[in-house]
């Protein structure tokens, strides 16, 4: 499967200029990206061109050597198509079409003939019934969703069950500005199943973390395998649903996947070494937590703010959580209180007060001290001066101190549109940055939870 | 208390032109908002003027009829101000500095000397150790957080124990597009308590959504009481924090205050009514959803999607929670099976696949049948198209069809840059909108707790 993600030349069949059609998005999708490979069009119904490209009236007038061809094409055309994409050589075919197993017998019974045709000529099937992939790393947007050849490269890839979900998570990835190498929607799987993609990401040296979107899974015991082999070697996050009765019922009708029962299926990812996670959201800031920090090894943070309350909300909700927010040995408690005015306290939370912004180089000074502490595993900086548009932080010299200390180190602020402005900054310094207590709360958290998670898979 | 936050004349103690500091802050937020009363500066260190107004040396020669005072100086200096305050007829005091019963028993001792000299000339006092407040209908700004004369007017108001959350809420609010009415950050609650400014709140015809940030309450039995005559009159949101170890203690240094169990506090809040909620983003996303939909009376709703997975995820989150997703009856599935592709499916989500975008008056079509069908008391709709950049929506028809039914419905978008764009047209048509499923799934969990709360409060 290494280079099946990675074509040479695409082709798609019902290539089309109709406003709104899956092939006329299919189109723009494909060519609005940098891909350097060939893209041909095939449509019988048509003549001319398209975005420059001439038009073929049928796959074998095509030239020789495509390895990908796309379909976006009614359900019932679609077998004998996919013969002819057999013959031409075609390793890979990515089926957007809805109408098979999804509908009920009938649907069943073609998609079963889809396998036959793979099988004979040892083609692989994306989908049916799927919004297709993305490739960053070669500028490939195989889908129908044009927005995807904006994606920023970067080292996350998503295997999601639903398109729309697929989509929401990268949302969620580029607010909180971290970039991606595959997306692929898997649909119906006729023969790629989450296994597969699995192994491959596991083996992909672009890929760093791998965020899955479930739906349910047919074949419980090879996944499983896949997923524990994977996490082994890298993060792999997971968000389920569709285990609930109306939910089930939608996912059946979706990709025909039947759920078990969700507790069972999250004890047996645990076990696998997987992090479930509760939300597209939550999906986003663990990644960008994992592609920066330091592991995080023990549970034990401190905290360092400005101001109380968020300090008090995140230390609630990691306590509540199993992460310890552990109480100043009173040697480092002294030697913060000479820094910090005698109203601020060093207990941890520590709380400087305005001290902080009025005079921000105290952040690095005190953050030196907790990192140097022993029973501090990790550090939380809330920065929220009272005129957040400038930014006195003194970053280079806070991120100069965290490099030196190898412990993990996150930042929150209030103001989303600092964030936006400032988090590329906080990144290179290898610090991820959030908008609220609370998600840089969860995070630590999750972070937790996954060391872990994967510390008993290991014994 | 009904005119105290209208003040008409407002005098600043300790006004200053040090960049940081908290009187320059101060200033520069009382003098960048709209209020139109008279604005007064005084500092005995200063002269000249400041933001183009005299500085006073002394409380006794301002002008006779100031009735607040805002006071940024050192606390061991602030009793004998506010005697001169209190002589010149002052009603409220504001008072930023720390230093008072959160520091220890020198600092309570000085903070009972206040209570004292405001119980002498019956003032009240806002603090001490507090960020103060706003009162957006009559443009003032007396805090010290120039960024809140920014504030867009509307619905909500805010009680808070912690500037600093306060602040992150009001940055919740701003990112869905809710307007604030009253901001009052209570600090250490010298003779201003919860209980008052809920009973003030609940009076307060600009007031419709109350939302209170807790960390602890010295007089419970009080609260509960204002808390419950209040949530009797509009929607009274609660966030809280600290009842944890190292949260607590934390809670304990910053306003002096000690929690009860979190569990026997939650269920006490319930019991009079407060929805008790996770976090800051919950908070905003519930106030939007109270200041614009038609009463949450039962909690079964429709699910009306193009894409089925982040219909999934909310049916997934809304059924784990007590929120039904029913199963449609067969004429009802049958009239809308006649208007989606065979493929889609009309049990309940409903998923009306690309139909949904290329021809987009089908949303108002399928909502109409929805929201007939008595089974369904509320609508939550998706709306994800491929190229989510153009809003192809037939908002106004959609918005007028929703008006006729006056149920509930809610609307989820992938994109936070059309969110931004879109979020006050449908507001206009009273629909509020979110980002992601799981956001708009908690909104209707939420909005059904707080029906079934309201109601077991009224048997």
């Amino acid at each position: 499967m290494k280079d099946l993600f990675r074509p040479r030349s695409v082709a798609m069949i019902g290539a089309s200029q109709v406003p709104f059609k899956v092939g006329t998005l299919g189109v723009e999708a494909l060519t609005s990206g940098q891909f350097e490979g060939s893209i041909y069009f095939v449509n019988p119904n048509r003549e001319g061109s398209i975005a420059g490209r001439p038009i073929y009236s049928s796959i074998a007038d095509l030239p020789d050597g495509v390895d990908t061809f796309v379909f976006a094409i009614p359900p019932r055309f679609i077998p004998e198509s996919l013969e002819e994409a057999g013959e031409k050589g075609g390793r890979l075919a990515v089926i957007f079409s809805g109408g098979f197993k999804e509908t009920g017998d009938e649907g069943r019974i073609l998609e079963e003939r889809l396998r036959q045709v793979a099988d004979k000529w040892s083609m692989k099937i994306m989908g049916p019934n799927c919004l297709g992939f993305v490739n960053t790393s070669i500028g490939l947007n195989a889908s129908f969703t044009p927005a995807f050849s904006r994606l920023l490269p970067g080292p996350v890839s998503v295997i999601t069950q639903s398109g729309g979900m697929g989509n929401i998570i990268l949302g969620q990835l580029a607010e909180v500005g971290i970039g991606v190498s595959k997306w692929f929607s898997v649909g119906n799987r006729a023969n790629i199943e989450f296994a597969d993609l699995l192994s491959y990401l596991g083996e992909d040296p672009e890929t760093k973390i791998i965020i899955l979107f479930l739906e349910g899974v047919d074949d419980g015991r090879r996944f499983l395998t896949a997923a524990r082999n994977t996490a082994s070697k890298k993060p792999v996050l997971a968000l389920l649903a569709g285990y609930t009765q109306a939910a089930s019922r939608c996912a059946l009708s979706h990709t025909g996947s039947f759920a078990v029962s969700e507790r069972i299926y999250r004890e047996a990812l645990r076990q696998a070494g997987v992090l479930t996670l509760e939300s597209a959201e939550e999906v986003a800031d663990v990644s960008l937590a994992l592609s920066l920090i330091f592991p995080w090894r023990e549970s034990k943070i401190g905290l360092l703010t400005t101001t109380a309350g968020p300090a008090i909300v995140t230390a609630s909700i990691c306590e509540r959580n199993g992460v310890e927010v552990p109480l100043l040995g009173p040697s480092t408690r002294k030697e913060i209180e000479k820094i910090i005015p005698a109203e601020g306290y060093a207990g941890n939370p520590i709380d400087m007060l305005a001290t902080g912004w009025a005079d921000p180089i105290t952040y690095v000074k005190v953050s030196d001290i907790l990192l140097r502490e022993e029973a501090i595993a990790g550090l939380i900086v809330f920065y929220f001066p009272p005129r957040n548009i400038d930014l006195m932080f003194p970053l280079n010299e806070f991120g100069e101190m965290a490099a030196r200390h190898q412990k993990p180190v996150l930042v929150a602020y209030g103001d989303r549109f600092c964030l936006k402005r400032d988090q590329e900054q906080w990144a290179r310094w290898k610090i991820p940055l959030y908008t609220t207590p609370e998600r840089v709360a969860r995070v630590a958290v999750n972070l937790s939870r996954l060391a872990r998670i994967r510390q008993e898979g290991c014994t």
